[in-house]
């Protein structure tokens, strides 16, 4: 029913078909929005309006970005020998605030995932494919440890093996500062088997 | 830091500034906008803007509106003799799912509370008074069963019963459908003393 007329009707509406926004989320989001300044909820739907025109795939990583190439494939400092190959942005900018990786990134936007019919077509690999030359020394996969992460990790390193480019895989073993206790057998496993000397 | 780009740095940053969406949130909310279809983005955009811009209050009610006044106020076959107050279009909107409520309404926009600064002239009493004259028969008093809309009922009562109109205030009680054992004490002995022959 509309109680409150087709604008915030609307708006309700709208909210309510994000991800993780219910209905009375929408309704409370929404009231919100109406008693924001007139200047800030321009500059909210500016800000999403913006986001969806200017942003586009980096030729290069397939990194979401404004700029083509990314700040990361343009940056001379950066170490193009290496390409860490991740699931999503969000992934990279994980490995970013490391400050401990200095090559740079293939963005897959996705896994394979046979249940939910994502197949090799649907997710970048075949621009990594094009991106293996001889200034290319190592490709490391950072793809999720899940079942659909492994399985990309293995299908990528099955095509880039042939090329004569060497493959890695982030490690497994137990998260620093967690409790052995709750670590579930499959990475403790992992954990031993991965084991270094000290 | 600014991993993904400014358009979707900016996005992040306005959806982290609505209430009850977190960092992460956040993230997860701009990624999904920028892989949705332009057309569903600039309609998101656009209800955002539009839902400001339409929106004003009713002169009558002070609900909110794009039309003046509101459907409610502007419909005859609705008891306007009867008033019903409320802190809220959304209370407002619960009452009206009822169907059983066929009077008008009148929304305060709050609730008197010192304890964060709202006095009785940041919400909309003034205008209630207004509207008080002979045809008016009733003001049902249905602000909030907690401190602020106590206090809010008791202060708008006082002004309103030397006008001469008739003022209630709705029942306090067990929920229906509750269950006795979770019903508070305060709650428990409103129920007792507003006990009703069968």
């Amino acid at each position: 029913m509309n109680y409150y007329g087709n604008p915030i009707t609307r708006l309700i509406e709208q909210l309510a078909g994000l991800p993780g926004i219910g209905g009375k989320s929408a309704q409370r989001l929404a009231f919100h929005i109406i008693h924001m300044p007139p200047e800030k909820v321009e500059a909210l739907a500016q800000a999403i309006s913006d986001a969806k025109k200017q942003v586009r795939y980096c030729s290069v990583c397939c990194n979401l970005t404004d700029d083509d190439p990314c700040p990361v494939c343009a940056n001379p400092k950066r170490d193009h020998s290496t390409i860490m190959v991740v699931e999503d942005p969000r992934d990279m900018a994980a490995y970013e605030r490391t400050r401990e990786y200095y090559g740079v990134y293939h963005i897959l936007h996705g896994a394979i995932s046979p249940m939910t019919g994502v197949g090799p077509q649907e997710i970048h690999i075949a621009e990594l494919l094009q991106r293996i030359d001889e200034n290319v020394q190592e490709v490391i996969l950072a793809t999720n440890p899940n079942v659909e992460g492994e399985a990309t990790a293995m299908y990528i390193s099955r095509l880039l093996k042939p090329l004569g480019v060497k493959v890695t895989r982030i490690a497994n073993g137990v998260p620093v500062g967690g409790d052995l206790e709750y670590v579930d057998q499959v990475t403790l496993s992992r954990a031993l088997e991965g084991r270094r000397e000290l």
